[in-house]
C-alpha cells in the first residue's frame, strides 16, 4: 500500500479518536477541509510541513504520527 | 526557523555522519542528486514519501529522522 494511503487512514483514525471533524480540524491546523479530505483519501502526498500542522492539535507529536504509519507498514 | 530549513540541516547531518555524497544517496534513495541538494539547503519541503526513501539508506527509521527535527526545533 503506498504510502500516502496509510498516512490517509492514520490521519482519518486519529481525528475521529478525538471526536473532531475534517473541518474542525481544518480550522485548527489551518489546512483546508477539502484538503483534509483529499489526505484521508490518501489522494495527496503530504509534506512534513503539513505533518507537523497536523500533529499539534491531534495532540501528538509529528514523531508519533510517524510511528503509527510504521506500524501499519510492518 | 522553517521546518523545511531544519529538515536540510539534519538531512546534511546525517548524511556526512554516514559519510556518504549527495550523489550516493540520490542512488541509495532513487532521488535525483540536484533534489537531495536543494533539500540540505531547506529549497525544498520533502513528502513523507521522500522522508521514507531518505531515512532506509541512513540507517534510521522516519520517525527517528523526524525526532532529530524536533530536538533542533525545541
Amino acid at each position: 500500500m503506498n504510502i500516502e494511503v496509510i498516512f490517509g487512514k492514520v490521519l482519518r483514525n486519529l481525528r475521529e479518536e478525538k471526536k473532531i471533524s475534517q473541518e474542525q480540524l481544518g480550522h485548527l491546523s489551518e489546512l483546508d477541509r477539502t484538503y483534509i479530505s483529499l489526505l484521508e483519501r490518501g489522494k495527496r502526498r503530504p509534506t512534513i510541513n503539513t505533518l507537523f500542522a497536523l500533529s499539534k492539535p491531534l495532540g501528538l507529536k509529528p514523531s508519533e504520527f510517524l510511528e503509527e504509519i510504521e506500524k501499519e507498514i510492518d
